[in-house]
């Protein structure tokens, strides 16, 4: 993965020395996603999000986001995707990503600003969130049965490790990965953003026409928030692990969608906060 | 500080085990940041921000974004600050922040939009953003001559450790906290968010009329971004020192805009990746 880490000098300092030397840092760069669609005045094209990121994939990191939003609904939903913009002068990458809707594909960009926004007399609290899903149109997984057995799921935080190129070489990278009841790494994508790194994934897995990933888990490198618990909900990934913490509101999302929640899988170890029934163990 | 864990039942799975028990999880609420303002057709109120974040400080925290994105210069520029909206009926917090800005204040909310947007000809990339800072004003901190001892630094995250009273009970949350030269923890923050973590650490300097902080140093208890780079920046803080790892980002903004940059904090090695000269070590 070339362009993801960048070569610096640095003083490391010790108890009782200090050294001048090279070391590698992630690359963070922005990432600008340009939208062209249909309107009833003829195309348009609008610039929809700036993200920083860590360059590479960055036609599934678009789509994911995309899908994550709901305004792609579906892989046939993109005609095309193209980088375009000149070379970044400073890395060579190219910082804009063109993705072009079919022709009869309706958008509501609106949503992307209402996002989250008071739609009940409660105003804006956890509830809301929640609801913001069920209006797009967002499904409760309850009859998904797909199970995951315990030494399964203990086995694939050390495979996410070992595929982590990017972070050996300067600790600074999240990865998250799509892995199936076998425990095997289906994708597997890394980025200085948790939320860019899931929607790598999950934009790998339109675009290769998987959605909805019925049978797949969701492992995250870090804590799982209410955003990571969404992405994996919209792309219907029954199970969503998390090397770290998740937040209440993940937990609440994940028990009202009936998605398999776990968190602080490590070692042998791990906890469930949300649909136990999806994991096999013999205690 | 209430509320800002949650008490959920788990499923706790070791090596030979399984129990049911009672945990916590750190909170996650999304908060409704509201600008009242004036206009050349008078008074104007406008929603410009939800984020996803713990409750508690929130004043703090949405003065200090406010800070951070330039809309607000100094504490005068408040008239007033205050928690409204009904409770919310899961939790009990009121979830939007209203801010009052002084009648002769004026305010560029289309900046919150371009923000990183295009505008020479190479595209967006690190360099745009970079010089979107300096399109708002911000200077670098060259002239600031703040030393910090190696053991000063090295005795921070502890210090930091031992202040985050939900960390211990849910490991789920990020911290910040602005420190002196002596070592002295000056205002400590937790949040879900790490931007949110720092926005609280700003607002509390800014609305108690401390910044610039230019004698003070900032701790942030994961890897360090762009974003939190800049805010330390923005706050006129000399240093910041992150747990973990920087990006390529973070390192190049700190070099142009001379700002002290320290990675991998831990125990009694860090390293050093910008602005050397405001460390003191004998090695």
């Amino acid at each position: 993965m070339a362009g993801t880490s960048h070569a610096v000098d640095i003083s490391k300092i010790s108890r009782d020395q200090q050294q001048t030397l090279a070391d590698s840092v992630a690359v963070e760069e922005p990432l600008e996603i340009r939208l062209a669609y249909s309107t009833p005045e003829g195309r348009a094209t609008r610039s929809i999000s700036i993200t920083m990121r860590t360059p590479g994939n960055d036609h599934e990191l678009a789509a994911g986001f995309l899908f994550g939003e709901s305004i792609v609904r579906q892989a046939g939903d993109i005609a095309s995707i193209e980088s375009c913009g000149p070379a970044a002068p400073d890395s060579g990458n190219h910082n804009v990503v063109r993705v072009e809707l079919g022709g009869d594909v309706s958008v509501d960009l609106g949503r992307l600003q209402r996002h989250f926004y008071t739609t009940s007399s409660c105003g804006v609290c956890g509830k809301t969130s929640l609801d913001a899903l069920r209006l797009v149109g967002v499904e409760p997984l309850r009859g998904n049965d797909t199970a995951f057995d315990k030494a399964t799921l203990t086995s694939v935080p050390g495979k996410l490790r070992e595929s982590q190129a990017t972070f050996d070489k300067t600790g600074g990278l999240h990865a998250a990965a799509a892995f199936n009841a076998k425990g095997d790494l289906i994708v597997t994508m890394e980025d200085v953003g948790r939320h860019n790194a899931v929607d790598k994934v999950a934009g790998s897995l339109l675009l290769g026409n998987q959605l909805p990933a019925s049978g797949l888990g969701l492992i995250v490198s870090g804590r799982a928030s209410f955003e990571l618990m969404q992405k994996a909900l919209v792309a219907g990934m029954p199970l969503l692990a998390a090397v770290s913490a998740p937040s209440s509101l993940a937990v609440q999302l994940a028990r009202e969608f009936d998605v398999t929640l776990v968190g602080f899988l490590r070692g042998d170890t791990f906890n469930i906060y949300s649909g136990k029934q999806r994991i096999r163990h013999d205690n």
